[in-house]
């Protein structure tokens, strides 16, 4: 097993406790609920969220809520955006979109739980965590999630369709749909300790000791790299869009092109959108430059992120 | 200005403030978003947040976020509660409903939205709220409008109509579905304090003294009130339904009946159900036997839901 396929597993268990049992009322909802977030996706932020845990020294069991959370906001977001009046999509992850599978006002519902659910399971006492840092990282995730992050992003998206969109604007909407989501990821992990200024506290510069780089700093280069990555995903997306197959993408294939939606490809050209995403690569390797071998996972998720064939 | 005037007249310039300007983009969002919340409503929750701030001698500027968070939850189930997949209804608060002012995928949105600022609101550092405290707020929040709460209600109300209920299925349903966030709008004023104990701790009996209850003793009356009160509320509901008409409510008059949703005129009779109501409204009085004059407002909004005409 891998390291990535070590925490893929864990959020799978973790997801698979925490979803409400499809066999207590009302069921419905709660199978509507399982069957969206169950049995697929590649839990890209889940996995930030344990890779900047890795990075910062954090025991794995604090990150577990966190990594959840964003878990069920990104597959609520997918469920609502799915749906007729917005995307109208019939397949996400290979199988049939929550509307398709149950029915529209079974999706809508189980869309809004989900949101609920991402919220309620960060708000009971956190072992491991102080009140002041659990508040900041629901901060995170609601700020992220609303009118200042994904939401933000979505109906930018909607007034586009049919728009000229500027690469400027594109990136505009992508750094709210996918980018606000994908910094929260490692953003949140670095509150999952129990002192606001962060666990790594910066050391004094002992005799031949070398300076430890403080929680801020880090932060810092976090973002810079979670931010090349988010905007890294969404190129990496619109390319599979045009060159990939419905199968592989377990999701329509060439669907944002036939939606008439701008893309990286569609506006600067594919050679010049592989390129942009060798560079944003290059970016978020870079910004984890003072780290050492404790953000593997971190770069390992880049590589991932720019080379994924789904 | 009566007493119940000046703090909806509070809530309304603080949710005109908090809500996203209809100048700034995403437009047609913030737009949705604020038809959607402003001008209308009889702002039942956040009364109850204030009245039972009153009730506890806590301060009103500490109320003022639950009390918007509450009523932005309710307005989002509202604006999914209407779309056409789930109710279909036109008409709310005497206007059009959302997804017919604007369009159903900015209706789903501006819900999701308005969901999201719910808890965004409830996150960053209140004054005179401990962290703890405020989690707790955001606990009661999350849990009454999820899976055990609102949204619960609303599956089982999916999953009922043209279904024939039983008195006490019917009362399960609007247990979750409206009584959730009613119990939640009086248990969240009573955390808004400093301490975890409450901000009335049980004073020493000194001779002549009367002791003061406990907040636990206190919680326990609020909550047995407002099961009371949340339920009358939703029997009233159902007795306007039959009784008023279109214009007074602001909404479809017999839009229940006619979509084959059990209510309890229906299923006990007119004559049983006022008799209901009337037990209701003295359970909820009474429950405040202990209380004084500090809890004026309470009643107030009690006698005001079982009479009130629209």
């Amino acid at each position: 097993m891998t390291h990535q396929e070590f925490y893929q597993k864990r959020i799978e268990a973790q997801l698979e406790s925490i979803l409400p049992a499809s066999n207590q009322q009302p069921k419905a909802l709660h199978k509507a609920m399982r069957y969206s977030v169950l049995g697929g996706g590649k839990r890209v932020r889940p996995l930030l969220v344990y890779a900047t845990g890795e990075a910062l020294g954090i025991a794995t069991e604090l990150l577990d809520k966190p990594a959840l959370a964003i878990e069920l906001v990104h597959a609520y977001s997918l469920v609502h955006d799915d749906l007729p009046c917005m995307d109208d999509d019939i397949l996400r992850r290979g199988k049939a979109t929550t509307h398709i599978a149950y029915d529209e006002a079974t999706a809508v519902l189980a869309g809004d739980a989900l949101q609920t659910l991402a919220f309620e399971i960060l708000s009971p006492p956190l072992a491991g965590i102080c009140a002041e840092n659990q508040l900041k990282i629901l901060n995170i995730l609601t700020t992220s999630s609303g009118i200042n992050g994904m939401v933000k992003g979505q109906a930018i998206d909607l007034a586009a369709v049919g728009e000229k969109l500027t690469e400027a604007q594109l990136e505009t909407m992508h750094k709210y749909k996918t980018g606000a989501l994908i910094s929260a990821s490692v953003l949140m992990a670095s509150y999952c300790c129990d002192s606001l200024s962060g666990n790594n506290p910066p050391k004094t510069k002992g005799e031949n000791e070398p300076v430890e780089m403080d929680i801020h700093k880090k932060r810092t280069q976090l973002s810079a790299y979670a931010q090349a990555i988010g905007l890294a995903f969404q190129v990496r997306d619109d390319i599979l869009d045009i060159q990939s197959d419905t199968e592989t993408l377990g999701k329509q294939q060439g669907a944002d092109i036939a939606a008439g939606k701008p893309t990286y490809p569609s506006i600067m050209g594919m050679t010049a959108a592989k390129e942009k995403l060798f560079q944003l690569h290059k970016k978020a390797v870079d910004s984890l430059q003072d780290f050492g071998e404790e953000a593997f996972l971190l770069r390992e998720i880049a590589e991932f992120i720019v080379k994924r064939i789904a």
